[in-house]
């Protein structure tokens, strides 16, 4: 069904335009910009990302955009990236309020420092050099070939383990850690077979140190297995709660630290993961990105 | 060999003490302020990333830690994402510069918006819906499915198909897009195979339209194999060259749109990739951080 007239104009009065704009890839004008206009839950946004706007023709482009947001409705909202100030100047005058979410903080570095900023645009999530790219592909490689116990292969390498029931959140976190610091993690189900004994999976039990539980509640676990496999014992809540009781189980015999991904993102089960495991102490300690 | 007291003096005189302090992850202060510091390439930095500081304890122990490092050298650099403002003003009480990467921009918005922000610490990195949760866990779940040509079942539900010879960065490029944007990332090997033809391969042949293609320079893809297989015909400067040529005729013959891995990181690819396929003008068009 077409908008009607009524939905286009409540949509024109509601929502005000956001740029998320950058000399270089924008993903943290968009990332920052982001979380900052989710403490507006009352608002709403329409949203756009910019990034790459350094030569003359991508700002040319850019004003020309602000300026129809601003005619449209509220000055447009931009989040910027940008080092040139001449740029962040001339969006200001096409009538957007920008937000300028890196240079005010270079400023006050270089105040602390006694340092000049180097000034090239962009180089912002720089490839860094090559050992750096090696430790990455390589980390998403065995995160790969180690995803859902596919592999036991290299296993004492891993500087992670996470272990968990079947749908607790295992393979995301598994690759934000070795996409994102460049570690070594491998995950491996919880499946019923490991439970008429007491102790870890045969395969993971010599490495029992590096071993990270992940659990969830009972409810949540069955609507994310509702979704895979609607109406099945597996997504059952009486199969869920046993699973989950059996493996917190597990993980307080045998001294696992172990997460609930109920209420956490991807990123928190991360952060957790890397402080309680000490990994940010090594040589790993630098996010990739 | 142990530290010399020379080195220990050098170290001590060069290394300023940086944390990255949050109410949440970190994530976004670390990645953040160390893209703001990579401007300062002259100076030595001592990092450490404290996240998930709200309650008293956290605050205290942080506290001593500042006050510890201010004793020890310069004022401790403090990159912080807290929304408390009494918990920035201890630690600037603490001896620390604080740079303050979230509530300045949150005055700012409360002042353009006439609306005042949520002030819970943390769900910085939030949870966000169930749907949000589905969606990236089914995007990792396909870009490992679909990791270097395994499987063509589903292909046709692919957002992009990433093409490209051996080695170029197409798998950890497919990660980062899958897990941050939630797109069905899937990708193919160009092989030695696909070039008596003049087409694309077979198996992503129908779906051309959402092809990419990942390229790099002879030289570097000489060094990115070496690692993997040294002295091998494989990794030789010569095949290489060939295969380089190969994949970017290809390209070029079918239209397929193509990027150069050699100076880019995953995120410039992924950048590059979701403008120039439009990828952001989708119902995807939110990170998913």
């Amino acid at each position: 069904m077409p908008p009607t007239f009524d939905d286009t104009i409540a949509h024109a009065s509601t929502a005000r335009s956001v740029f998320f704009v950058s000399d270089s890839t924008g993903i943290t004008a968009e990332t920052l910009g982001s979380a900052l206009l989710a403490n507006f839950p009352g608002a709403r946004f329409e949203r756009r990302t910019i990034p790459f706007v350094s030569g003359t023709n991508a700002v040319d482009a850019l004003e020309a955009d602000l300026r129809r947001a601003a005619a449209a409705g509220a000055a447009p909202i931009v989040f910027a990236t940008i080092k040139d100030a001449g740029i962040r100047s001339r969006l200001a005058r096409a009538g957007a309020v920008v937000i300028d979410l890196l240079a005010g903080h270079l400023t006050e570095l270089e105040a602390e420092l006694g340092a000049t900023a180097e000034t090239r645009a962009g180089q912002y999530h720089g490839l860094g050099d090559l050992e750096q790219y090696f430790r990455r592909m390589r980390a998403v490689e065995f995160a790969i070939e180690h995803d859902d116990g596919q592999s036991d292969r290299d296993l004492a390498n891993a500087d992670v383990i996470i272990i968990a029931p079947s749908r607790c959140g295992k393979t995301p976190t598994t690759m934000y850690l070795a996409l994102h610091y460049g570690l070594l993690v491998a995950n491996y189900p919880l499946t019923d077979d490991d439970f008429p004994t007491d102790g870890l999976p045969r395969i993971v039990a010599p490495h029992a140190a590096r071993c990270f539980g992940l659990t969830t509640t009972a409810l949540r676990l069955s609507q994310v297995r509702h979704e895979r496999r609607p109406h099945s014992t597996y997504a059952s809540l009486a199969q869920c709660t046993l699973e989950i009781r059996r493996a917190e189980d597990l993980y307080r015999r045998t001294h696992i630290p172990f997460l609930s991904s109920a209420t956490r993102s991807v990123e928190e089960m991360s952060a957790v993961i890397l402080q309680s495991m000490s990994l940010r102490d090594r040589p790993h300690e630098r996010p990739l990105t």
